[in-house]
């Protein structure tokens, strides 16, 4: 696996006829798997008339080629808050997915509802390496990472309102927090995670 | 009870003969209990040659008179995050001592170690009213305002360093906080907590 | 009374059907009345023709169910510094309404026009708990809470422009309130202040 | 009255040498009053050794000359919120007097004690000009920019913590101010307000 | 002349119902001259049915009655830096006209082209108070305070792009003004720098 | 391996006793390598005389017991980019060491200088997980990040003056960087760099 | 060479009239060249109808008159860190290609792909000055800094997401570069940056 | 001349005894004039004992050997706004000297009294580069910027206090200047204006 340079396209700002062409000439150049991520639905229509392109709309990730078989050591684990976390999530987890990991989701079990997280115990003592995605407080990152003794990648999201300030609430919390293993990606960003993540669990080579 | 500026001073930048003086004339006037806040060790020294000064080192907290009988409707429970926080939640608690509370006290109950809340969810469950106190990332609040059904009280630290910003991360963390019951007081405020405790101790009077 | 998770939904970034599909499970487990906050006028629209919903276009508030009456021990005052902080006030007061509590508004009487403020004295000194709503220099929560005796908790709102910078302003202003008594939610939370006080409104016991 | 820059020397990060020097030119050239502000006690006590300097050690002024007989329009109003404050109020005022303002002192008024503040409204009325000083939320201003028709001259300072952040607060909520006729200078610039407010008093000419 | 309390309409956030209801019981009550700021195109257009409204579409300004002859003591120079900044210059210009000032405008004289500042320089020594209206770098309050006597008010534009941050920029560097005499309001603010201008121009009172 | 919470003292604000204390209970409880970090030379020298404590003066840290066989996978590579972000780099160093790591260092790598860095392409190549510890602009991490196909967790640092803002520049341009693998810790926190890279370095087991 | 004044127009803000006007008596004047800013497609096309217009859409520059024969000293590099920083990179090139002079585009050459930079080090090496363009975290600047022997013009751009903060993250990055040689303009001020360059390859006079 | 990496020492945060290692290592490797940067005067005088070192107190710059002949193509032009810029300054100019440079000095010209200077025109519009120093408001780098046609190196500074907020808003002002030509360096960083200013003076060639 080499940086990412080849295989995955960030589609923001980039004009449906850039994106066609440089997928065109990975493909060509024998790539597989190429993962865009940022594409707009309007893009992704169009790219798909002449592309085999799956989109993902709430991620806005498009993928050529098939999923791989998961081939890494063991299971990323993607937890948000909340349910206005999901896109920043499945940015992460189909990021995952795409580079061969098995992902399992723990959706909208924020602090606030400790019971629901709780109540997942086992999936996240058991997780490889987990992206734990929240906005306005962001505790979900410390409280995750107080529990787990596996790497849990933190992901503040732009979610809220008023003083969270477009994200910069949940980042200062997750930078600050008192448990041991945690490291902070941008605001929103999920890709950044799921491809550490990957990284991580294919540390001993792809299966 | 009236508004506090009666029974309180506040220490900070006064001189020791100012505190003497506004003290003398309150205890002319017949009031028994003055509590006095941000109190250097210093001042508090000269105080007692001439006053009865109870004074603590850690709050700096002093106060004139005997602590009262406890006469609210419940417990006053104050949490911190970690034990470099207990200078600011000793003042929350010897507030609402001075002002006729009964205390409990959940020191280093911080979220990176979930188990050590969890231990003691009968403490916070039969709180009458809660005073969190944390720095760095001030997810404390968050986490017991969901647990607990009575008002949370949330008072940020300044410990912490780097991204903490002198407290402005757990002041964030704690305004968007997704647990309802939670309000914010100022940074280190733990006086403003106390008393606010207080109050809703005693709003079905004072027995 | 239990923490909110059954009986409100937060409807910013749901789709119809989401807040459709909790609400029908909500109902049919017997819950009577439920809250939806932050809802579109055009997601009510849609939601009213399946649900007994009732909706308040300035607060973009609905609810299910009719209003209860009233069972808190006082009543709750919310006052606004002036009539732009309105939607913002009608969040608090709806909530605090559904919830059970009898609600004053008292608004338009922000500190510039102090005689405004100072003509509703006696309904200001009879309130059981007082939410202040203010947004540019945020000052009614100092002036309500050095008259008052009760709990005020304050709301910043992000009405204004230039140096109130989204509700900076406000909120900074309201954290360091010198009055006793004051606490501060998000900026522009009107429900967290409507659930806080009528959880103080309630402490008693629903009668 | 010329611009100030012959009658002013701004004391702060001038060495005793630099000041005696400035001072004696200007003697030399005629100058009756000349006011050194941000003047340390230590060097203000060496350049009595060999200059006519009346020094005040709380605002931190010195001055030459005698203070002049008041010949404006009509009375500076310094206002205060609490005693922190006192050094820069009395910066102010002490700039007024020395350039030939009758000057009233109100300290320790602030908006959490309103009826403080209204025991006096005939002094505010009467003002020809006011400077309100106050750190924290800064409310004064706003409260007294209500009452009077005068023009106010806000002076936030620093005096504070936490939240204050340096007297950001304080700065913010004067230029959010609601009521007409208020102005704003820099944080604890004290100087500059008493200056601004001469130069109303003055607009009629020198009695 | 009254606090502008009656005169007055703030029209941001206000319906035309809510504005014609407020001008007519104004005019009812005796008002000839009726200032209506921030008011959009539209609204003006349907205000104008019904109402005698004058309204300038740079400025955002309406007001109701005809221009009062100029009563003050003498002219009120409004500067900017910029063409940018000329609608919130407007919007003191008309405010400062409408409360019976004569002005004189003197636009886009910003300080990196000093020589067109320069080329006026009688007419910013003759003025009785100027307003100081620049965005970017805000430099021309600076300029203009050190070359006036009179009182300057400056008011920082949202004009620029980039670390201009809104009008963050010109902000602070009128605040940080060394020239005596100025005086700072909120962002974008005309209205305010008219309002106080035109109360030290009839402070003498109205002729 | 546990969550730290057993072996790990965080030595910042806590007295000699109390760090005596919890060390001896620890040793007492049969654990052999204790890390003490943010210890003071003072506080090291007092715990030397009753306790085997070896001290690092740069890094501030102490440990007890004897450094370990490194058992990791494989290298962890510390860069720095300057000599001043040595006392952060080694905090992240000697925590590695004595959690079991083979630690490589590379200091004063800075991109200002690329060719030093280029000259270590190697050790960076061939490292399995890398600490990117600077201050300033940052930028070192990018380039790490580009260059190598291992997780690089960056620590910014708050070295600098100016517009570093006690490490707020590095910490967003390192949040920022477009190289895929990077993740952030909080400013100057050595320890949870060094503690995380050991996390990955010992995810195949210690050997 | 001028100022600048006379020949180049800031077209933000300026209606189509105001530009033409402004053009038309440039040219009546005698100037040659006029370069327009920030000049909106529409705009362009309606200038297009009576003036001889060239229009750039992705810098938005519009010129008048032919592209002078380069008559610098030596050549402007242009780089930028991505594909999205050309807009602001093209407004850089075309200002300086307008001003006379030979410029070299380097684009995409970001710091994280450190190869594409480094194949084009004779580019970079053989440069008169050097506008080094990036967004997120500006990490360009300090390498080409570090790379070059010749003046470094770095233009922050508002590319980027989350802690990118509209450019801020880039701007205090380029800031607190270590490589000497390097100085900083506006985020996006792509024409700030081609004017200096242009200054600095003419100091030797106009060929 | 090579990119300063061999001649420059950054004394800040360097043991005496590394400056002495560094300095000696690059005499005897040939090199004839070291200049020592951020150099305490307690380190100055140990140094001294064995170095040929000549020791400037207000910047606090060091340098070893003679400053050389002038060999630059004009004059380097430092100007200040006020006495207590001097120390940055001075960096700028003795950093100068020491590479080769003719400097002027123009000090305490600051804008609020811009006769200063104007008195001076003569030698700002002759200057082949200018150095702008300035904290505060910052406005000398745009009025420098407007009249003169060379490149302005601007420097903020972090004198002032209040909003002043240690630099930024010099900082942000001259970001903004509305004057071309204009470029910015970090707060304080006199050295890297002295730099940039020769490397401008010598692309030429030294003579
Ligand atoms: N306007 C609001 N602002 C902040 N929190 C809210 C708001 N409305 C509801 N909530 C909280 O959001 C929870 C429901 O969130 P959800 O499960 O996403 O519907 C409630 O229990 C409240 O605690
Ligand atoms: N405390 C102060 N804060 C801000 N500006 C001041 C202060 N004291 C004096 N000044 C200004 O500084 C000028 C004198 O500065 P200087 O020439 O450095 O002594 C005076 O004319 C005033 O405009
Ligand atoms: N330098 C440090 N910065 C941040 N966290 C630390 C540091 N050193 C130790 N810790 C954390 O603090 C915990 C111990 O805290 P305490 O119980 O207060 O001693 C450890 O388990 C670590 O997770
Ligand atoms: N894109 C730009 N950003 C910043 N300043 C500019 C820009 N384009 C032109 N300018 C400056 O604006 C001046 C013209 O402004 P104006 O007189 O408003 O057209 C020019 O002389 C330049 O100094
Ligand atoms: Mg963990
Ligand atoms: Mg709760
Ligand atoms: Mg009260
Ligand atoms: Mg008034
Ligand atoms: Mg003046
Ligand atoms: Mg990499
Ligand atoms: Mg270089
Ligand atoms: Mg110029």
């Amino acid at each position: 696996l080499r940086q990412g340079i080849a295989e995955v396209i960030y589609g923001a700002g980039k004009t449906t006829e850039q994106i066609a062409g440089i997928s065109e000439a990975m493909l060509k150049a024998g790539q597989k798997n190429i993962l865009i991520t940022r594409l707009d639905k309007e893009k992704a229509e169009i790219l798909s008339q002449t592309l085999p392109l799956h989109y993902d709309e709430m991620s806005r990730i498009g993928y050529l080629g098939e999923l791989p078989e998961p081939d890494g050591t063991g299971t990323v684990l993607v937890a948000t808050g909340g349910t206005s976390d999901m896109p920043v999530a499945e940015e992460a987890a189909l990021t995952a997915e795409v580079l061969g990991n098995h992902v399992d989701r723990l959706y909208d079990v924020g602090v606030a509802g400790l019971h629901r997280l709780l109540a997942h115990l086992d999936e996240i003592m058991s997780a490889y390496v987990i992206v734990a995605v929240a906005g306005m407080e962001g505790a979900l990152a410390s409280v995750i990472g107080g529990l787990a003794d596996c790497p849990v990648i933190a992901v503040p999201t732009s979610v809220g309102y008023g003083a969270s300030f477009g994200g910069l609430s949940a980042l200062l919390s997750m930078l600050n927090s008192c448990a041991s293993g945690v490291s902070v990606v941008n605001i929103d960003n999920g890709f950044g995670a799921g491809y550490l993540a990957s990284m991580i669990n294919h540390m001993g080579g792809h299966k």
